[in-house]
C-alpha cells in the first residue's frame, strides 16, 4: 500500500482525516508549505519539523532545471537530498511552464519551453514530466496538465480541459509502467509514489463538473482542483470549487492548488477540501507582511519601531516567544537575512495553527462556529 | 562587581579562564561572533545558544545609525532588544568610522563622519561614543580610539597613538561619571558595564610597548589590542601582539580585535590572548567558503554536486549531521537564503569547537601539542 486515506470525522462538508505515504503520515486538512527548490526559503528543516509541518511541496519545474532530476535520483530522491525524511508532493510542472518560462509552444504532444534561468530549450510531455517526477521521488506526484489561462473563452477552455484529460490518461499510463523506478523503491519494500489527477475547466461550472467526472473515471488515489486562484474573484473560486468537488469521490483526498489567505483556507476546508498549498505565507513573510490573530501586520511600518510586544500575543511560535515587533522591524528595515527567516517561521506557524484548529473543530463538531470566527476580510480583495 | 576574571589554567603563555558580566559568564579563550546590527546574519538566537556561543560582538557605529541608541535604550538595552539574555560586547565605533563612513574629519575633539546609509553628518567624540555605548548597554564596551591607517609612518603612528591615549582617558572619565545610566542598571542590582582600553601603535614594536604600558596606567578591567589585521603580514601581527601583550597585566583579559582564521586564533591563544572576534567565519560562510578539519571547502564547486558526504566528517554540528555537500552546493548555486544560514551555522560551530578544544588542551597541559596540530597554512596569505 503506497497510499492510504481515511476520514476520521466530518462536520458539514468539512472532513478531518489522515493519509499515509511511504515517507510518513499526514493529518488533514493540511496546508503544505512551498519549498520550491527543495528548501522553504530561509528555514532549516529542523525548524520545519518543530513547526509540526508534515508535508512539503516542491516544484518539479525548478528542480528539473536545477540541480536536475539525475542528480536528485542519484542522491536517493528529494527527501534524502534535502534531509527531510517526511512526505513531499511535487507539482506537475505545468503551472510553472506556463507562468515562468519564455517562448512556450503547446502541442498535443506536450510543451516546448525555455528555462527562465539560462534560456535553454526543454520539452515536457505528460510522459517526460512524470518521468521527472518519478526521478525526483516525491511521495505524491501530479498528472501533467495545462493550466488554462485566465480569462479564457468557453471553447478555448473546453479544448484545454479535453487536452488535460488526454494528458492525464497518458500521465497515468506512463506512471503505472514506470513507478517501480522511483529511487527509493527497494528500500521502501516496493512501495512507490501516488499519482493524483487534476481537474481543470477554467471558470465554467459545467466544464468543472465534466472535468471532475471524467478525471474520476481515470481513477486516481487523490484529486486536485487546479487552474484557480489565477486572478479571478474569490466568489468565483468558491463557485468553481463547489462545481467540481461534488463530483469527486468522498473517500479520496481533495487538493485545492495554490490557495490561499489564512481566512480562505478555512473556508475551503468548509467546502470539503483536504489539502492546500500556497506561496503566500512564505512570500508575504519575505516582504514583511505578517499574519496574526488580530489581522495583518506590515512590519516595516515606523509605528513598530519601539513596539515591545510580540507579533501576535496569541501565537505560541518561537518567534513570538522571543522577539519584539521592534526587533523584527529593525531587521526588516536593515534588510537583514534574519528578518526573512523569522517572519517566515511566524507565518508558517500561523497557518499550521489555523489548520490544527480547523481539524480540532471538525473532530468536535464545532467547525461552523470556528469558521464563523474567521471572517473573509473582503469578498474580492486577495491578501 | 560588574566584572570578574579568573584564570583557571595556564600552559606556556596560553591561559584558560572565565569572566563574569551582568548578563552571564564567558569561558576563555573565547571567539566572539560578530552580530553587526544586533543579529548574526541569518542565524536565529536559539541556534546561537545551541552552538554554545556565550558572547556576541555588536557594532556601535551600525546600531548608532540604525535603529539608533535611543530606541535600544528605551527597549532595555541591546540584549533585550535582540532577545539575547547573555553577554554582549560593543566595539568603540572607531574602526567603522574609519573604514565605512565618508568624508571623515579627525580633530583632537573627535571625528566628524557621514553615514554610509544616507550621507547624514555625525560626530563621535570619546564622550559621545561612550554615551552611545552606555545607551546600547552591552556588558563590555570599548574606549574610543583612532585605528591608525596602514601603512603609516612612525611619527604619524606615534601621534595617533598619543591621541588614542588621551581619548582613552576621556573615555574612562566619561564612563565613570555616567555608567549608572546603562538601561539595565536598576534591574541588575546596580551592576554596570565594563570599559576596556585599546592598545594602538601601528606596526612599531616600541610604540606597541609604550601604548600598552600607558594604557595600563589608566587602569581598565581588560585590554584590547587594536589596529592589527589591517593588511599587514601575519608575522607582523604576531610580532606586534607579542610587543604589546608582555606589558599587559596577567590578571586581566586580553582581547585581540578582528582576528582571524581558525589556525590563527589557536596561535594567538598561544601568545596569551583570551578574546577574539572576526567577521571571517560568518562572512566567508555567506560567500560559500567553509572551514573543516580537512581544510577549506568552496561549496559552489561542481565537484560537490553529487557529493553525499557532510561538509566535515569530524564535525558534530547540526548542519553536518543532516545535510550533504550536494544539498549545500545546490542551495548556494541557487542563491537560496538557506545556504547562508546553514553555511554560517557550520562555520561558527567549527570556530567554537576549535576554541573548546584549545581550552581543554590548556586545562590538560597539552596545548603545545594541540597547536602543533593546527599548522598555519601559509605564512603570509590570509584565508
Amino acid at each position: 500500500m503506497s497510499f492510504r486515506f481515511e476520514i476520521e470525522a466530518r462536520d458539514g462538508s468539512a472532513r478531518a482525516g489522515r493519509f499515509v505515504t511511504p515517507h510518513g503520515e499526514v493529518q488533514t486538512p493540511v496546508f503544505m508549505p512551498v519549498g520550491t527548490v527543495a528548501t522553504v526559503k530561509g528555514v532549516p528543516q529542523d525548524t520545519l519539523e518543530e513547526l509540526g509541518i508534515q508535508i512539503l511541496l516542491n516544484n518539479t519545474y525548478h528542480l528539473y532545471l536545477r540541480p536536475g532530476v539525475d542528480t536528485i535520483r542519484r542522491l536517493g530522491g528529494v527527501q534524502r537530498f534535502m534531509g527531510w525524511d517526511h512526505p513531499i508532493l511535487t507539482d506537475s510542472g505545468g503551472f510553472q511552464v506556463f507562468s515562468l518560462s519564455d517562448l512556450r509552444k503547446v502541442t498535443e504532444d506536450g510543451v516546448m519551453f525555455r528555462s527562465h534561468l539560462d534560456g535553454s530549450s526543454h520539452f515536457f510531455s505528460p510522459e517526460s514530466a512524470i518521468a521527472a517526477q518519478i526521478g525526483l521521488g516525491a511521495d505524491i506526484i501530479m498528472a501533467f496538465d495545462e493550466c488554462t489561462e485566465h480569462p479564457a473563452e468557453y471553447t478555448r477552455t473546453r479544448d484545454s480541459m479535453e487536452m488535460t484529460l488526454r494528458w492525464a490518461a497518458r500521465s497515468k499510463e506512463y506512471f503505472e509502467e514506470h513507478k517501480q523506478e522511483v529511487p527509493w523503491f527497494a528500500e521502501r519494500s516496493g512501495e512507490s509514489q501516488s499519482l493524483f489527477g487534476i481537474v481543470q475547466g477554467g471558470m465554467f461550472a459545467d466544464l468543472r463538473r465534466e472535468s471532475a467526472q471524467r478525471t474520476v473515471e481515470l481513477d486516481f488515489p487523490g484529486y486536485a482542483i487546479g487552474g484557480l486562484s489565477v486572478g479571478e474573484p474569490r466568489a468565483m473560486t468558491c463557485e468553481m470549487v463547489n462545481a467540481a468537488i461534488r463530483f469527486l469521490p468522498e473517500d479520496k483526498p481533495r487538493y485545492l492548488m495554490g490557495v490561499g489567505t489564512p481566512e480562505e483556507i478555512v473556508h475551503y476546508v468548509a467546502q470539503g477540501v483536504d489539502m492546500m498549498d500556497c506561496v503566500l505565507p512564505t512570500r508575504a513573510a519575505r516582504h514583511g507582511l505578517l499574519f496574526t490573530s488580530a489581522g495583518r501586520v506590515t512590519i516595516k511600518n515606523a509605528r513598530y519601531a519601539a513596539d515591545e510586544s510580540a507579533i501576535d500575543a496569541n501565537c505560541g511560535c518561537k518567534v513570538c516567544a522571543r522577539y519584539s515587533r521592534a526587533y523584527l522591524r529593525h531587521l526588516y528595515a536593515s534588510n537583514e537575512l534574519l528578518a526573512q527567516t523569522l517572519n517566515t517561521i511566524h507565518n508558517l506557524a500561523f497557518y499550521l495553527d489555523t489548520m490544527r484548529k480547523a481539524r480540532r473543530a471538525i473532530q468536535r463538531g464545532e467547525f461552523a462556529e470556528f469558521a464563523a470566527g474567521v471572517p473573509l476580510p473582503d469578498a474580492e480583495k486577495r491578501v
